[in-house]
C-alpha cells in the first residue's frame, strides 16, 4: 500500500492528485534513493575529527531530488510567497516520510534551516533576503537558531540574558548559549541570535530583539560540541557557544529592536505541525521494527515467537491505536 | 457553540445540512424536553416494587420525539430498506446526544431494542416483522437479547449451552440467561433467544440457532433482578431468567436452524459505533462537571478553586485531548 | 499457609507469639463463623424498608467473638488506658482480616465507632465516657461522626458551616450534614458533630468546636439515604441530615469550645494504618478471585484457560507486585 | 542523616553495627574521594584512541580503598569460602552507593567481574582458581562473560550456538558473541565463554558448557565496539568478539562437559539484589537532582520556581512512594 493510500480518508478526500503523487515520489526516493545511500554516508562521514565535514554523496542525492521537484516542499505559499505549491496540510502530510534523516538533508527541508528560511521570508528586508535567504532556499549555506541559554529557565524566552548593546552604528553581543543545533556543520554561515536590547524594557516581551550573526565573525567561538543521549550527530552538532565583544552591522536587526518576541511567536506555526507529523513517522517505523522482530524465525525465546505471546500483541495493538489516534489529531488541527 | 459546530472539521464537510439540522434539534430536544422531564420520570417511577412500572411522561416525550421527525434514526437506510434516512456515520455523530436516557426512550433510539429491530428488518420473514418489527418500530412494544448464560465464558457466543430442542413442530427451550437488559420493562414483548439446537454439529460455528421468544411464554421465569455497580435501572432492569420446557413455535426461529452464530454476527457492525459515539458523549459530559466542580466558587478547600492547581489542569487537559482522539478514531472508521 | 505465616518476615519479628496466635484466630472465626453467616444474615435483612432493622445473627456472632477474646483489639493500650493490649502495628496486621464485613461487626471494630471511640476515650469527660463509651465498647448502641457538608468543600474542615450557637446552658444546632455513614443503623444513638461555636474567629483552627449530640434530639431529621456506587449499605446506611434549632446541653461539648480542629488531628493517627491494611486486605481478597477467574475449567472463552493468556497472567502479576509493596509501605511506616 | 540512618527500620534492626559503621564509611569514601576525582579520571582518560587505557588516578583510589577495608566486599562469606564478612543482604544495603562508578572499580565491586568471581569462587579447580581468581580478587586483572550472541534469542540460554568442540587434548572455539562488556579494558585477560559442547544433545541443558578463555588467544578478534544509548563507556567497552578456531587447553573448562547451564544458573542469586539496589542508588540520585532543579533559584520558567507548580511536586511525590516501595520490595526478599 503506497503512502499516499495511508492518509486517513477524510483527509485524504481533501488534497489534491497532485499532492498524493508527490507523496508516493518521496516514498520512492526514500527507499530507492535515500536509504542505499545511508552506508555510503556512514563510510564517507568516518571517525574522529574528519567527521566534522560534510559527506560528498549529499550533493548527489540534492541534485536527484530537485530532478524529482523534491525541493524547500516545506515553505507553503499560503505563509510565504517565496513558498512551495503546498499548504502546510500537505507538507505534514509528506513529513512522514522525513524520518529518514538524509531525505530531511536531501530535499531542503532539513531543520533548523526550515524555520529560520520562514523568518527571513517574513521578516527579513531586501537586503537580508538577498545575502542569506537565497543561498539557504538553494540549500547553499546552512544556519542556526541561537536562543537556549545555560544559566536561565530558556523555555520560557523573556529569561535570555545575551547582550546586545549598540555601539555607534553596530551592536557588540556578548553571553553564551548552548544545545545551537547545525553548529557544528562546517556549510554554517548564519546565526540567528535572540538577546536583549533593552533588559530594562517595563514590558518583559519589549527587551528581546533577533539578529543576523555571520557565524565567522571575530568574538564567537565554539567552547566544546555536546552529546544528546550520548551522540554528537556530527557532522551536524550541538555546539557551546561564546560571545565576547562580537561587532555585528546594525542592519542585521530582525523587523527591528524589541521585536524578538514577536519574530518567535510569528516563525513557530507551521513547525509545530512538521515536527509532529515526524514524530509521528518515527513512531510507525519503531512499530514496524517491532513486527519484525516479534515475527523474526531465528529469534525465539524458549521456543516461541515473540509474536505468539498475548502480551507483546496487547503492545502492538496499542501502539497502533496511539499512533493513528495521534496522527488524526495533528491532522484535524491543521485540515 | 451548536453540537454541529463541534464536529470535526473533515467529518463535517461529509454530511449534509439537513443531518447538521436534525443534529441541533436533537440538542435542543435534550436541553428543552429531556432534562426538565428528568426529575418528573424519577417522582412517577417512585420506590419500592412500583418501580418496575412505566413513567407516562415518556408517552408525552415520544410523542413530541415524532412531531420533531426524530424517531427511530438509528435504523440506518444504507443498511435496512426499512431505514431512516441517515447513514450510519450521521446516526453515529447524533449518538453523542444519547448518553441522556430520556432521549434514547423518547425518540426509540433504545438498546437493546435497536439490534434487535436490525435482527428482524435484516433476517425475518414478512410474518416476524408483521408481529415483531412493526410494533417494535413503532414504540408500542420493547424486547430483549438473551444470549448471556451463567455457567459459561459467554464472551465466546460458541459457549452457550441453553437447549433448543424440536419437539413436534415447536422447540423446547430449557436452560438459564442471565444479564438480560430490559426484561424488567412492563412493556417487554419479545425474548431474541440465542441457543443450542444441534450442539453435536463438528462445525461449532453451527450448532446455535436464534429464535423469537414472547416474553410470556409458559415455562419461563424471572428468578430475580439484577443491579448493576448497584442499581437495578427499574424500570428497564437486568434479569435472571430460566426456560422449563418453554414451548416455541418452529416458525420462530430466524433464518433457519444452525444460523445463529451467522445471525449475531450480521446485526452487530453499526452498533459498535453507536456505542462509541454514546461512551464518548459521557465522557464529555463527565468532563462538563469536571470543569463546573473545578470551577465552584463556594467549594474551595484550602482557599484556592481546584482550577487554580495544575494537577487539576492536567487531568482536564490530559481528558480532552483523549475525548477528542476516541472521537477521531471512532468516526474515520466509519467515514 | 495461616494468616500469620503471611506477614513480611522482618515485620514477624516485631510482634510477639500471641499476636501471631490471635491473627491466626481471626482468620480462623472468619472462615468458620463469619463467611456462612453471611447469607443468613442478608436473609434476616430482607428488603425494603424491612432492610433498616438489625439482623439478629449479628448478636450471636458478637458472642462467639467475645469468647474468643476478639473484642475492640482496636483501641491500643499504647494510645489509650482503657485499649486492647495490641499496638497500633500488631492491630493493623489483623486489619488485613476485617475486610469481611461481618467480622467487624462481630469484634466491635467496625467504623465509624472505632475513631468515635477513640476520641471520647482520649478526650471524654468522666461523664460523657460513662454515657457513651461504655456502652460503645461493650457494643450496645452505635454512633456516627458528622463533618461533611453539602455546600463546601468539606475536604477542608475549616470550611464546615454548621451553626452551634450558646444560649442558655445549652447549644442550638442549625445547617445540614451528609454522607453520615452508620445513620441508617436503628442502635445509633450518638452523633459527634462538627460545627462552628465562633465562625469570625481570626484563627480559622480555632472557629470549630465538636459536641456530643443525641441522636434522637429534637430538631434532627433524616432527609434521606443516599447511595454510593448504588449500593445503600443497609442497615448502616449514609445519611443526609438536618439539624433544625436542635438543643444541646452544653456539658456535650467535647474539650471546650474552639477546640474540634485539635479534636479531629487528634483522633486520626491510628485510623490511617487501620484503613490501609483494610484496603490491602480487599486487594489480596480482589486478586484471589482473579486467581479463581483465570483457572475455572468451566468458564474457558475461545477454548482455553484464562491462565493461559500472557496478558492476565501480567495482570496478576503486576497486582502481585503492587499489592506487597503497598503492604511494605504501611507497616513500614508503623513498626 | 548518614546512610545508615536511612535504612527502613526493620531491616536495620537486622544488621550489626559494624555493618552500618562500614555503610557510612562508604558514603564518606563516595563523597571525599571518589566524587572529587571523577573529573582527573575524565581528563585522565582523553579522547580518541587513547580512552582504551586506564587512567592512573584509579590506583589511588584503590590503594585508598583497601586502607578503608573497602575490597571484595561483594562475595558473601555464606556463598563462598573465599568471601568478606558480608550476608548478601548487607552488601546489598552497601549497593545503594554503588551507583557512583569510580566507587565500584575503586572497591573491587564492579561487574561484570563480581559475577566472574563468583563462577571461580564456586565451581574453579585450585588451578584454575590460583591462575584467575586470585589476581581478579587482588584487582590486578579484569574478565568478561561472554553468552549474548547476535543470531539468536540470547535471553533464552539454551539458544546460544557458538561451537566448542573437542579437538585432541583442547578445544576450538567457532563463533561470535557481541555486547561483551569490559573487554575494551587493557586490563581485560579472561573471557569466561558460553557455548555447545554437544549441541545435539536431547537434553537442551546439556548441551551447554563454559570454558575459561585467555583474552589474548589467537583466533579471537575484537570486531568492534558498540555503544549504549550512544556511549562507549570507555575504557570499560562493549565489544562484538569473533572466534575462529580459537584453541583452548581442555583443563580450562568448568566443572566439566555439558555443565554450562548449571554454571549460569549457579553464579545470578546475589547479584540480582546487587544491580535492584544498584537501580534504586541511581533513582535517588535522580530523584535528588529533581529536588535541586524544581528549587534551582536562577530557572524559574515564567517567574516561578518550578516547586510551585502542582504537577511537579506530584511527579516527586510519586517517585518518593516508587523508590521507597522498591526498595523494600527488595530487602524484604533477602531478608
Amino acid at each position: 500500500m503506497p503512502a499516499s493510500a495511508r492518509i486517513p480518508p477524510p483527509v485524504r478526500d481533501k488534497v489534491s492528485d497532485r499532492v498524493l503523487k508527490t507523496i508516493d515520489i518521496v516514498e520512492k526516493f526514500v527507499n530507492e534513493e535515500c536509504i542505499p545511500a545511508d552506508p555510503v554516508y556512514t563510510v564517507q562521514l568516518g571517525e574522529g575529527n574528519g567527521r566534522w565535514t560534510y559527506p560528498p554523496i549529499m550533493e548527489d542525492l540534492k541534485k536527484k531530488a530537485k530532478n524529482l521537484g523534491l525541493w524547500n516542499m516545506f515553505l507553503a505559499k499560503g505563509h510565504y510567497k517565496e513558498g512551495a505549491d503546498f499548504t502546510n496540510l500537505e507538507y505534514g502530510l509528506m513529513c512522514e516520510q522525513f524520518t529518514c534523516g538524509s531525505l530531511r538533508k536531501a530535499t531542503n527541508n532539513s531543520a533548523p534551516d526550515t524555520g529560520n528560511v520562514e523568518v527571513l521570508a517574513k521578516y527579513g528586508t531586501d537586503a537580508q533576503k538577498k545575502q542569506w535567504l537565497t543561498p539557504l532556499l538553494n540549500g547553499e549555506i546552512r544556519s542556526c537558531y541561537v536562543t537556549t541559554e545555560l544559566d536561565v529557565a530558556s523555555s520560557d524566552a523573556t529569561n535570555v540574558q545575551l547582550s546586545i548593546k549598540k555601539d555607534g552604528d553596530s551592536y557588540l553581543l556578548n553571553g553564551q548559549k548552548w544545545w545551537i543545533s547545525g553548529a557544528g556543520d562546517p556549510r554554517c554561515k548564519l546565526y540567528i541570535v535572540l538577546g536583549k536590547t533593552d533588559p530594562n524594557n517595563s514590558d518583559k516581551y519589549k527587551q528581546q530583539s533577533i539578529i543576523l550573526v555571520p557565524s565567522n565573525s571575530p568574538g564567537i567561538t565554539v567552547k566544546r560540541m555536546l552529546s544528546a543521549y550520548g551522540y554528537d550527530d556530527a557532522p551536524h552538532g550541538h555546539a557551546h557557544l561564546t560571545f565576547k565583544d562580537a561587532r555585528i552591522p546594525e542592519a542585521n536587526i530582525i523587523l527591528g529592536e524589541c521585536r524578538g518576541f514577536e519574530v518567535m511567536q510569528g516563525h513557530m506555526g507551521p513547525g509545530r505541525i512538521h515536527h509532529a507529523m515526524r514524530s509521528i513517522g518515527a513512531a510507525e517505523e519503531a512499530l514496524s521494527w517491532l513486527f519484525t522482530r516479534a515475527n523474526a524465525e531465528h529469534k525465539k525465546p524458549f521456543g516461541k515467537l515473540l509474536s505468539s505471546q498475548g502480551v507483546i500483541l496487547q503492545w502492538i495493538a496499542k501502539s497502533r491505536i496511539e499512533i493513528n489516534a495521534a496522527r488524526l489529531i495533528v491532522l484535524n488541527a491543521v485540515v
